[in-house]
């Protein structure tokens, strides 16, 4: 039995791994456009990698997959591995000269569409390169997306895939409509990013820097073509139109499905957009206000940037308009904060995501009534649905999860030399997807191509865990999952 | 009904109020026999608060107090005003010439038995506030553990109080056993005071210096009367003996009694005890064998050092032997994480506590096994007791609530001006009652005294918060607490 998972879950993994290497060849045609000699570093990783990939699935070929819990977690903290891996060997083989640590992180940062990373001067980068990155972002936000959409539900990890089977009619039979639901999300996620290339050019970006953005922004990830991110154009309307993307696509995507195709705009009603969208409007406003107080900028502009900061970081993106940690501490803290929260559940965005903090709030609220009238009958809900005590159970374990890895995460950060502003930051801005932390090591004006290996390698873990929403990558690291 | 409530509650407040007036004659004699001046401010504050009292009292005058859980929920929380009110009196009035907010926040930093002081020149202020600052400390200790053995329970706030009131053949009845148990505690909590200072003069402090430092020790405070803490010894017996004292009150006072009154060994098998321990032990070796090698000091220097610093904190005391914040990122890491942990149950320490952390980490393991088999049977357990689902419930309210409070918490203090590091350490420390933050404004060797008067109101009601277990607080603010 549990060879046979094995085997399936590699022979899957080698598919993709194919895939990938098929990707590869659009980075080498890119290359060639602009005439840069790295197009052989991608024929070639293109050819190691897909051969291998090869000969694996051919090794490990056998039926129709067995599909029950043990190979569904296997299966996602394989596949995560290989992108992970596989996207690495460009960054490896190019004429950026990265080790491992730093190609891995790369690598995993642009597939768990974080968006921290570790190259300087990315203005004189390959343009393959900076391709590849903007490529594997966008293939990781399609893969989160299917993943909460198609296999999350099943694993039962997270407490929303309990409402999405029971209450959302996108997915009530999460298997028997994959197919045309696949091919709704394939064509909003696209045209999502097309709309969204064309805004950026149609805003003064090259054509180049717009597709790169585009696939950076829907994506939620955060990596641009320039050190100084959005701030290189100078342009509010692209800091609008930047917030508008960003803040899209932090929303549920089965939901905008149902919107954008079939037209229902009920689907918006979902609370948590609801309450995503208030809190990123009510921050953007306060820090734009403190903005303007504390540094006498014009409102306008105190707003524009305010709202591009605060969509960027709850959305997990992670891009920087200019560095925010100088307007002052409340803007310091509220970065440091929000990089815990992230988007709605279901979109590409990371964190702990609004759905969880309406459940947390909801059952301290159930909690104190409670404590005053034991015996009356309190219920915690979500919009018009009750919580049961098992999805409650499933948010705090999630959150108090979260924590602790955040804890243990910056201890050790702490212990390889770092500061206390730097551990806490780099390590949640990692574990939320996020991109940017704050202080002036990994803040929104420098990166972490300064930060050493083991440092790299712990970091490259948690955006990892953090991706695979923690339990996911945990449960396979229980003696228990190992049994036959 | 509430009209009666209210009444009982402030006249019993009235009482309490009368009994503190009565120990400012204490701080008056001392004052008087070291020739201080100030034994006049003493006298006037009694005297003041004395009359008030009792006048109060008299009016609110009535039948045995009804006793429900609104009057309880009141009833704590105008005490623990009061108690806060009355020992700022002496503040204000001394020759220290501190206004409301500094005289409000050092005595609630006192009655909280956290320890943090806005006073700078400790070594040269008039012995009798030294006393009456560790006097209040004292007390508060006995007002804690006695909230802790007699009123929560009732009210049902903190998860502990469920396993004590089925488990622990201390407290089974808790009013039938009141008087005899109180006298049982007294004597213990004495007993220990008296040895501790014995001991504490045996190993060089003056008389008085040990007095106040037994007195801030068993209380699990932190005051002390000198600017450089217990560095002011410069004696690694005292760090140990210091270690141990902070330690022992750290252990819940119940358990305590049960093996120094009754000789009953097995009390302490109770499971937080065992996991409190471990990691405090843990801790301190790794600090030691990284400050022996950061710094290069003699390793039992070190160790002396170490186990000072980590029992300190963890047992939410927040004495001092150094700087240790200069011994590197790790220490100030760990430092920093240990803030929000604190110790046993039923003790005079704040923070988390240890029972809290052994469900979380039972839960988490328990969640992880029931997303491999859902259909299995896991009940998470404590020791050998099984933890039924609604104490995890309060456990994880308890958690998300004091860990939301920081959030806002260090956000209003950020916005007031302070860096992050200042904000988020001053805030944790204030609702763990710990004592010093990290960085060099609120850090080991810095103390509360630039603070701002309304960031010292924040710290303030985030002590008062921390001490009465946050969600006894928080109770009275809900609207539905006022409803008849």
């Amino acid at each position: 039995m549990n060879a046979t998972i094995y085997r399936s879950a590699i022979n899957i993994a080698a598919t993709c791994g194919m895939y990938l290497a098929a990707a590869m060849l659009v980075p080498a045609f890119v290359d060639v456009y602009y005439g840069h000699k790295d197009w052989q570093v991608f024929l070639l990783s293109s050819a190691l990698v897909g051969g291998l990939s090869m000969i694996t699935a051919a090794a490990t070929r056998a039926g129709p997959p067995p599909f029950n819990k043990k190979m569904g977690f296997l299966l996602v903290n394989l596949l995560w591995l290989v992108f992970s891996l596989v996207g690495a060997v460009p960054f490896m083989m190019s004429s950026l000269d990265m080790d491992f640590a730093k190609a891995l992180f790369e690598s995993v940062s642009a597939i768990t569409t974080t968006g921290s990373t570790v190259i300087s001067g990315l203005d004189n980068a390959p343009p393959g390169i900076l391709l590849w990155r903007s490529l594997l972002h966008w293939l990781g936000g399609i893969g989160i997306v299917a993943l909460g959409l198609f296999v999350m539900p099943y694993l039962r990890v997270g407490g929303m895939s309990f409402f999405k089977m029971e209450s959302s009619d996108t997915n009530d039979k999460p298997f028997a409509r994959i197919a045309s639901f696949t091919r709704a999300f394939v064509l909003v996620y696209v045209g999502i990013t097309v709309v969204c290339a064309i805004t950026y050019a149609a805003l003064g970006m090259s054509r180049f820097d717009a597709v790169n953005h585009a696939m950076a922004t829907v994506a939620t990830g955060g990596f641009s073509t320039h050190d100084a991110s959005f701030g290189y154009f100078n342009s509010l309307s692209l800091l609008w139109a930047g917030t508008f993307f960003m803040t899209l696509c932090s929303l549920p995507f089965s939901i905008l499905i149902v919107f954008l195709v079939r037209g229902r705009l009920d689907a918006l009603r979902d609370p948590q957009i609801g309450v995503f969208l208030s809190y990123l409007v009510l921050f953007s406003i306060a820090m734009a206000i403190y903005h303007r107080m504390q540094n006498g900028v014009p409102f306008h502009e105190a707003l524009a940037h305010a709202f591009f900061t605060v969509s960027t970081i709850l959305s997990t993106t992670g891009f920087a308009s200019e560095d925010y940690t100088l307007w002052g501490p409340f803007v310091v803290a509220m970065a440091f904060f929000m990089t815990f929260m992230g988007g709605c559940s279901g979109s590409t965005a990371g964190g702990m995501k609004a759905y969880r903090f309406i459940i947390i709030f909801n059952s301290i609220r159930t909690g104190l009534y409670k404590l005053i009238y034991p015996n009356g009958i309190h219920t915690v809900r979500y919009g018009r649905m009750t919580v049961d005590p098992d999805v409650q159970r499933t948010v705090f374990l999630f959150f108090a999860t979260y924590l602790m890895l955040w804890v243990f995460g910056s201890v050790a950060m702490a212990a390889m030399g770092y500061d206390l502003v730097t551990s806490v930051s780099a390590v949640i801005t990692a574990l939320s997807n996020v991109g940017p932390g704050v202080g002036p090591i990994v803040g929104p004006a420098g990166n972490f191509s300064t930060i050493s290996d083991p440092a790299l390698y712990l970091l490259s873990l948690m955006m990892l865990l953090g991706r695979l929403e923690v339990l996911t990558v945990l449960v396979i690291l229980t003696p228990l999952f190992w049994k036959s």
